[in-house]
């Protein structure tokens, strides 16, 4: 398969890469790195990314910002933030894809471990985690031309406990290849409106 | 207790003000009815309802709009609406009431069926309600002065469906006066962090 993979250099974007990249041909995507530049936030940029790569088989999206803050430090434009970028980057990016994915295609979106396990100032991502749940729960069922679409909601990655694990008390480290083979799942297998969690 | 109701003429509302009225002191506000008016998409509006109605004991919200349509039909503005009115109209309703509510009050939002049992159309209904479960689940952590925080996710009410049923082929009605008592048991009861499913 010819698979765009948007975010390929964080944490989980290398273990989808890893996994995915044993079998099928990667095109890479960031804001600032990878074979194509793109700001997911920006759907005229999404629209480009998409005319220059051409069809694809899978689109897979493992970028996204919120803003991480005690509650009473959060504010309207924090929360807007991620919902503009970590939630509406990768809708953007299904909505733009409906008419560039291949027949039988698949989006696989990232969301993550805090909306069911949440940590001292994560409201904000568990918001957006929650949004990419309920979307995919919502949209799958809508999906033209059987392509189908999931969420990958990993618990925090093994490789990035050095950086983020002081913040997250008590979570098990999930090993980086089970993470990657949750994305395998979603682009080779056959199931839809999942939210595919790893732990 | 005296409790704050948002969008109280809605058919949510009027359930949650026909069995919180039997013991508690109600304030309705809406955009355009009720004692007080606000538009709570609108940060700068929601300060000056609190500013007007002083302390209260709890906050109900039953109100938020999100774009009905098919996916393809979709568009990166009407998500949005979604996320700006539904979502963070609500997530304004409690930031904004951090410094209003008194020690030991709550705040009980509303989502609905569509994020776990979806229908056509339903794809920026299903983001918002997950998006505000997912809130839920992350900032009840972290509320301080003992408040709590809950969502209320009714399905489709007998009375809505008149209106609404053609949308929600094979879904279940659910008594009004069921979806009136999830509120009771958020503002009365003790549970913080919950999605109260009325089903």
């Amino acid at each position: 398969m010819k698979i765009i993979i948007i975010g390929a250099t964080g944490d989980i974007g290398t273990a989808a890469c890893q996994e995915l990249g044993q079998r099928h041909e990667l095109i890479t995507a960031g804001r600032s790195s990878g074979d194509v530049q793109v700001d997911m936030s920006d759907r005229i940029s999404v629209d480009k990314m998409y005319a220059h790569v051409g069809p694809v088989d899978a689109v897979v999206v493992t970028a996204g910002e919120v803003h991480f803050a005690e509650l009473v430090d959060q504010t309207s434009e924090t929360f807007l933030l991620g919902l503009q970028n970590k939630v509406m980057g990768q809708i953007n990016l299904v909505l733009a894809g409906l008419e560039k994915v291949t027949d039988g295609g698949s989006f696989t979106l990232t969301s993550g471990v805090l909306d069911r396990d949440p940590i001292r100032m994560g409201s904000a991502a568990a918001t957006a985690n929650g949004a990419l749940a309920g979307f995919v729960m919502g949209a799958a069922i809508e999906m033209p031309r059987q392509m189908r679409l999931n969420v990958v909601s990993p618990g925090l990655l093994d490789v990035s406990v050095p950086r983020y694990g002081e913040w997250f008390p008590g979570h098990n480290p999930v090993p980086s290849d089970r993470v990657g083979r949750a994305y395998a799942k979603s682009v080779e297998g056959a199931v839809t409106g999942q939210v595919i969690i790893v732990e």
